[in-house]
């Protein structure tokens, strides 16, 4: 299977560049001894998630006629908002299915970029978006599984080797698996001492048990519906998979009282709002110390979008 | 009285660039028609405010001989955490004399890093500073009152400038003015166009009433000390006055409900944590537009350092 490349990425980084913002890496003087802790806040991108790296790349790739058709996606939610940004920007017309259970924040923002929504239950999601780009003729720009996909998110990686060419350690959110590869992709192309590890809720850990035994193995959706982390409940295809394989070191998993207690904390010491999804890895940083390299970390915040009432709870605690 | 100029300002970016975070400017796909919107999250700076910049600025100035005696300063806040962090990255002692009213969060994040904190009546804490400096032959470095820490400030206008040539209007909380004179002073150098217009609660509007009278009009601090935007309680010097004087085009006012209402917007459409002194740019963007140029507008986030029960408070509204 042909895999991703830092020149992909390289690539990526061209296009995308004035759509996406251009993160910074934030210093963390609250960081534990010997572990020093830089955010990687892409909950600022103008969707509130990396997504739109992935979602524009693969857009500003369609030719011309094929833009004219359009664009179909799914999603439970940032990809969702992700594509319907970069169509909206491409001047080109987008219909997304979303589970009819995603956070009514989700969709409403959705809808704002300008994009059809279409609910359906959250196993059908994938089929009816198959069946609706057939239909339309339009082009469907998946979640995780394309190299295009991989690629832009790569980007993240490509800055993070950039800014802090010493880093150590990467933490990382799983659930597709398409933010690791890319990000794991570059990290290792700019800095090949450094650890990339992804981070998983305890409840929706398939990633972990698949690397664990060198081979898929699915996890029901009804099991990974049970974390709050609403955007790390789909798992792995087989060529995110194969980058996850080739360039993490490990993946570590957190408990749902761990992932709201670090969106408390960098709200309050990180001064930004993560989504449940987004705060894994300083959960992981913070409560699974013991089974990372200690050095210099940088955490991915990889989106923003949570109910106010949800972040209100976690503070008020 | 002799001006702080945007070669002072340059001189100041590079002397802070490595200690301060360069900020992206922020778009934001929720802004209103004909009003397109960026934020400059400064919050995001390790102290979580603005104040860094100025603080850098100024101790990055001292000579050896003075840098040994340590430095004094007086704050309600992040002025204090802004010295004491510049303080501990110059490897010299600092002394910060607070109000004893200051909410805790930003005492303890003072002593974190390393400050001795020293906890007056509010309405003492000028005097005490001095008295503290002058026994310890220490060099007392002022919250606004002086041009180093104007010049540290405008690098945020220096910025603004550079990524966003074509602004038309740069929105900026105003206490004692030494960020507002900073950044007018950039912008109007590098944007001649922009309009600047500063931003006080109500509650807090000695500066508008100054500049309104064309003479520094004070306000008694049990007045000002009303306003739930604890770091906008300061009023202007005659050094930042006359700064305020030939580069703001205006001041307008927002009310604690607006405050508490943007600091809400900013946290679910924005994913930044702002304290109410950083949401009065955004309350006067969403609730002043008919008192406000259009046009492509940034707004200022100068600080996020907030109690997580005010947070979850105005979140749960």
């Amino acid at each position: 299977m042909e895999l991703v490349t830092i020149d992909d990425i390289r690539a990526a980084a061209e296009r995308v560049r004035g759509t996406v913002v251009r993160t910074p890496l934030l210093p963390s003087p609250w960081a534990e001894p010997g572990r020093p802790l830089w955010l990687k806040p892409e909950n600022l991108q103008p969707i509130g998630a990396f997504k739109l790296r992935g979602a524009h790349n693969a857009i500003a790739r369609l030719d011309e006629r094929r833009r004219a058709r359009g664009v179909v996606s799914y999603s439970s939610g940032n990809h969702a908002q992700a594509v319907a940004y970069a169509a909206r920007e491409a001047g080109i017309p987008a219909h997304i299915v979303m589970p009819d259970v995603t956070p009514q924040v989700k969709v409403d923002n959705t809808r704002g970029y300008g994009a059809e929504v279409v609910l359906v239950p959250i196993a059908d999601r994938e089929s009816a978006a198959c069946e609706l780009a057939e239909k339309l003729g339009a082009v469907l720009v998946p979640p995780f599984d394309h190299p295009d996909i991989i690629a832009g998110q790569g980007t993240i990686g490509l800055e993070i080797g950039t800014d802090l060419p010493e880093v150590e350690l990467v933490l990382v959110p799983v659930s597709g698996g398409g933010l690791a590869s890319g990000i794991g992709t570059a990290v290792k192309a700019l800095c090949p001492a450094a650890a990339v590890v992804g981070v998983e809720p305890e409840l929706a850990a398939d990633a972990r048990a698949s690397l664990r035994a060198g081979a898929l193995t699915g996890w029901p959706i009804e099991d990974r519906a049970r974390t709050i982390a609403d955007g790390l409940r789909s798992q792995p295809s087989e060529l995110t998979f194969a980058h996850l394989r080739a360039v993490l070191d490990d993946i570590v998993t957190v408990s749902e009282d761990e992932i709201r207690s670090a969106m408390a904390v960098l709200a309050t010491r990180g001064r930004i709002v993560a989504e449940p999804s987004g705060a894994v890895g300083l959960a992981a940083y913070l409560h699974r110390a013991d089974e990372l390299p200690r050095g210099r970390t940088v955490v991915v915040v990889s989106g923003g979008n949570v109910d106010p009432a949800l972040l209100a709870d976690v503070l008020a605690r």
